[in-house]
C-alpha cells in the first residue's frame, strides 16, 4: 500500500472519530442533557440489524455492515432533528459518502459507497433489517431514558414503531416496551 | 417468531446498551476524566476492520462483523486494564458470550457465538484484520487524546503498534502518528 | 394577559431551554468532547456586543439584544458546522423565527422578529457589533480551548478574525491572542 | 482604541467565560449531578425579561440588558445557595461589578455598572421584569428537571413563584406548571 | 526523608488519583450514564463508618480509616460488578495493596497494609462498621438515584440491606428508605 | 438506637452526599470545564494525611480523620474561591458543623465536631498533617491537570507549596513536581 493510501485511511479514520463526540440531537429536545453519541447509537443498530437478519433469513454480517455506515455522513452534516425538516432539504447521503471516501484507496472506498448505496436504496432484505434496526434502537433507547426518569419519550417510541417494516422488529419492539431494561440480568 | 424469542432479543439488546455507558478504563489511568465508551471504540474498530480487510483482500463485512462483537462481553465483566492482569485470570470470552446469548433464538445466538469464536481463534484473515483494527483504533484514539492536550499516551501508542500483525495496519498507524486528526477537513 | 398568551410564552420559554443543552458542533470536529452550549456562547456574544457598541458609539443594550436572539433558531435546526455547507442550503433565520414566535402574544412576538430581522440585515451599527461579537466570542473560546490543551483551533481563530468588521473587535482579538485567559485575575 | 483598552476588554471577556463553566449550585442540593451553568441560566433570564417587558409595556431590550449582567459577579463569588445565608453576608453586587470593570475603557465600564446598579435598585419596570425573569427561569428549569425525573424541585418552584411581582410572570408560571416542556413542538 | 521515599509517596498519591476518575460500574447496568466515582463513594463510606462506630461504641477514627482504603485496590483492578463473578476469581485485596505500597517508605506502607488487612479479616468492630458503611452507602446512593428518577435500583437496595450486620446500620437504612434525600435541609 | 437518632444519621448522610456533586470551584477559573468534586478531593486529602502522619510520627488514622471532615461544611456554603475573599467574610467552620450535626445522636455529633475543631485549631501534629495534605492534594491535582493539557495551574502550585508547613510534605511536593502522574505504573 502506498503512503498516500495509508494516509487516506488515517484521515478517514480520524473523520469517523467525530461520531464518538457527536450527540443524537433529538434527545436534547426531549430534555436529556447528555444523550448518547451517534457512534453509540450506530453500534447497537449494527448489532440489532444482525439479530433481525438472522431471524428473517437474511445475511447478518451484511445487514450489520449496512448499519455500520448508515449515519457515517453525520461527521459533516451532524444529526438533524425532525424539527429541521421544514427548513432544510435532506442531504444526499451517497453524495456525502463519496466526498468522505475520496482519500481512501479504491477497494476501501468502494466497500463503503456500496454499503451506503444499498442502505439508501432499501431494496434488499439486509437493507430493510438495517433500517428497522435503526428505528428499533431508537425505540429501545427511549425505553431506557424513560427507565432513567425521562418523561416525554412517547413520541419517539410511536414514530419509531410506526416506521418498522418487519414482523420480527415489531415483535421485539412489543417485548421491549413491556419488559425491564434490566431483564437481561435474570 | 415466538414471544419468548422476541423477549430474548429485547433482553439481549438492553444488555448491549450497557456498552454505551461503560468507559474504556485504561484512559482513566492516563488521566482522561471522561474517556470514550466501549461502544464508541467498538464502532470505529468495526469500520477500521472493514477498511483493512478491503486492502488485504479479505471480506470487509465479515471483518467488521467480528469486530462488532469483540468487546460485547464487557457488559458483564467490564473493560479490564492491563494493570489487572497479575491479579485476575483473563475470562473466556466465548463462555461469556454463550451465557449472554442464552435468551436469543437459535439463529441469532449462533451468529454471535460464531463471530466471537472466530475472532478469538485468530485463524482467518478477517479475524486478524478485526484484531489489528482493535489495536489501531486504540492508537488513533491515543493520538486524538494527545491532540486534546493529554500527555502520557505514548505507552498506549507503543503497545498498540507492537501488536499489529498486518502491513496495512502498520502503514496506517505510521500515517496516523504523523498527520493531524483534522487532516480529513482538507 | 389571556391564558393563551401566557401559555404561548411558557411554550416559547421551554423551546429556548433547548439552547442550554445544544452543543456548539464545530468543536467536536476539533476534538473537544464536551464543548460549551449554544446558550453559553450566546450569553457572552451578547455581553461582548454591548462592550463593542459602547466603544463604537452604538447602543449597547440594542447590540446585546440582537445578539441574544442571533442563534435562537438553533432549537429547531441545531448548530450546523461549516462542513455541512456543500450539502445543505442555509435556512432562512427570519422564517424560522416567525414559526417559533407563533404562540407568543403580539408585542412579544414582534420584539423577537424585529431583533432577528435587524441582525440578519446587518445594516445598523448594532447589528454589526452583534455579528462581530459572534465571531470574537468564537475566537476567544478557541484561545480558551487552546489554554486547556486543545490543538487544532487555529482555523477557528483565523476564520473568526477574518470575519471581523470593526476596528474595535480586531483590537480586542489581537489582545486576546496574546494574553492569558487568566489575565483578569490580576 | 488604545491597546490598554483592548486588553482590558479581552481580560473582562475571559472573566465572563467563567460563567460558562460555573454551575448553578442549588440543584446539587436537589440531587442534579450535572446542572446547567450560570451562563445558560442567564441567557434565558434575558430572553424572558424581554418577553415580560414586551407584555408589561416596558422596554424589552433594556430589561434583557439588565438580566444579561445580573449574575455576572459570580465569576468571583460563585453561585451561593440559600443554605449559605446564615453563615455569609450577601456581597454587594455593585461593588463586585466595579472591581470587575476596572480594566474596561470608560464607556464600556459605565454601561455595565449602570445596568447592575439599575437591576439592584429594583425601581424601574425593566428592573422588575428582569428580576421576575430570574425567578421565572428558575421555576421553568425546575419543571424541566422534574420532566427529566428529578424529585424534590417543589421547594424551588414555590420560592420562585412567591417572589414574582408582576401579573404577567405569575400567569406564565401558572402555564409552565401545567403544560409539557415539549409543548412548543406542537 | 530520602528522595526515594518522597518520590514513592508522590507515585502512590498519583495512583490514588485514579479513584477520582474510576466510576462505580454497577450503576451503568442500572442505566445511570454518569455515576459517581469510587473516590466519591469511598469518602462517604468513611464518614458513615465513623458515625456507625460512634453509636456502636467502637473507634470512629479507626473505622473511618479502614473504610478509607477499602476500595483503594481498584486503581489497578477497577470496580468489578456482580455479573463478573462467574467469570473472574475475586482478587486478593491484601496482595494488591502490598504491590501498591511497594514504593512507600516503611511506616506509610505499614499503616495502609494494616488497615486493608484488618478490613478484609472482618474481625474487629471497626472492620464491621466499615463494611456496613460500605453497604449502607450503596443503599443511600440507590435512594438518591431513585430520587433523581432512576428506576431499577431496588436490587441494589435489597442486596445492600441484606448484607448489613449491625443493628445501627439497619436502622439507618430503614430511615433512609422512608425519608427524603433533602430531609437535612429542614 | 431510637428512630429519631437513625433518622438523624440518614439525614446527615444525605447531606454529605452533596459533596459528591459539588465541584472544586477554583479550577473553573483556570479553565477546567469538569473539575473533580469536593468528595474526590477530600478522599485523597485523607489518604495523604495518613501518609504524612506516618512519616512524621503522628497518628495516621487521626490525621486522616481530621481530613475527612475538613471540607464537609461546603454542603451548605459551597467551595469559595480565593477571588471571593474581598467580598465575603470567611464563615466559621465549627459553627456550620454544629448546625450540620444537630440531627445526629450525641456520640456521632461529638466525634464530628471534635474533629473539625481540632483541624481548625491547627495545634496538634495530626491537624498540621491534615492541613498540609489539603494543600499537597491541590498541588498534585494541579500537576495532573497540567498533564492533561491544562495551562495556568502554576499559581495553584505556588500557593499550595507556599502553605506547606512540614518538611515531609515539601519533599513529596518536590517529587510530584518532577515525576510523571503515571510513575506508579512502573
Amino acid at each position: 500500500m502506498t503512503h498516500t493510501a495509508a494516509s487516506g485511511i488515517a484521515a478517514f479514520t480520524f473523520e469517523m472519530g467525530v461520531l464518538k463526540r457527536l450527540r443524537r440531537s433529538g434527545w436534547w429536545q426531549v430534555g436529556v442533557r447528555d444523550p448518547e453519541s451517534v457512534a453509540e447509537h450506530s453500534l447497537r443498530v449494527a448489532q440489532l440489524a444482525a439479530l433481525l437478519a438472522a431471524e428473517e433469513g437474511a445475511d447478518p454480517a451484511r445487514a450489520a455492515y449496512l448499519a455500520l455506515w448508515h449515519d457515517s455522513q453525520e461527521t459533516r452534516i451532524t444529526d438533524l432533528p425532525h424539527t429541521a425538516r421544514p427548513y432544510l432539504t435532506k442531504p444526499d447521503n451517497v453524495a456525502v459518502t463519496k466526498d468522505q471516501v475520496a482519500p481512501l484507496p479504491e477497494a476501501a472506498a468502494a466497500t463503503v459507497v456500496d454499503a451506503v448505496t444499498e442502505f439508501e436504496a432499501q431494496e434488499t432484505p439486509e437493507a430493510r433489517c438495517a433500517r428497522d434496526a435503526d428505528k428499533l434502537e431508537c425505540l429501545v433507547q427511549a425505553v431506557e431514558y424513560r427507565h432513567s426518569g425521562q418523561d416525554g419519550v412517547q413520541e419517539w417510541i410511536d414514530s419509531s414503531y410506526a416506521a418498522l417494516t418487519t414482523d420480527v422488529a415489531r415483535r421485539v419492539a412489543d417485548a421491549a416496551l413491556t419488559q425491564s431494561p434490566m431483564s437481561w440480568r435474570g
